[in-house]
């Protein structure tokens, strides 16, 4: 039980779209990620996911529109719809989503990530 | 399905211990509210909570310990922990919690709000 300083997590790694955990509550995970580059389009069945963008902006490219999003603003993207991460330059994503949610949802790839990393 | 700004979203309103809410997604709200003054003690039997500071710092009270926590720090009070915020000057902070949250948890007193308002 101690406080998490946000900035102090983003110090602690440098990969892109490799999200690391940094807190749990109520069966989800808060995680923190880096963005840089063209993610995959994938969708998750069963968990809604929140994008929080801590620094940087990123568009997030739905099926028929994209959302640009930049620091201090959040989309919430609902289950089963698809959605592609694009990042002209890196930003910082603060994700909360159920403890359950792959990276890559139902697309499994060089992108997908399991087990990841408590920070 | 639109982005939400957090700085827009907080200039919508004043009110102290009022929390609204900006966000729903997988059984949780995410909520805005800012804090000035002392809150009353309180605790959530079934709900974990997490303090997001946005903007200005505020303690949190727990009966073993105090947490002080500054904009782009967070804190996860575990369900069944008592907590008292205390904020010197305003701060405005994000909440993510159960839909089910009550603000004053246990307590029901001129501090509990029902019925949040949509921001």
């Amino acid at each position: 039980m101690e406080q998490v300083n946000i900035r102090d997590k983003l110090s602690l790694f440098n990969e892109y779209w490799s999200p690391k955990i940094i807190g749990e509550l109520n069966g989800q995970y808060v995680k923190l990620v880096k963005f840089k580059g063209d993610f995959v389009w994938h969708k998750h069945d069963s968990e809604d996911e929140m994008f929080f963008v801590i620094s940087g902006s990123f568009k997030l490219l739905l099926r028929d529109k994209t959302i640009e999003l930049n620091a201090g603003e959040f989309f919430i993207v609902p289950r089963g719809i698809e959605h592609k991460p694009v990042a002209d330059e890196e930003a910082a994503v603060m994700l909360f989503e159920p403890k359950s949610t792959l990276n890559t949802g139902n697309i499994n790839n060089g992108f997908t990530k399991e087990d990841l990393q408590n920070l």
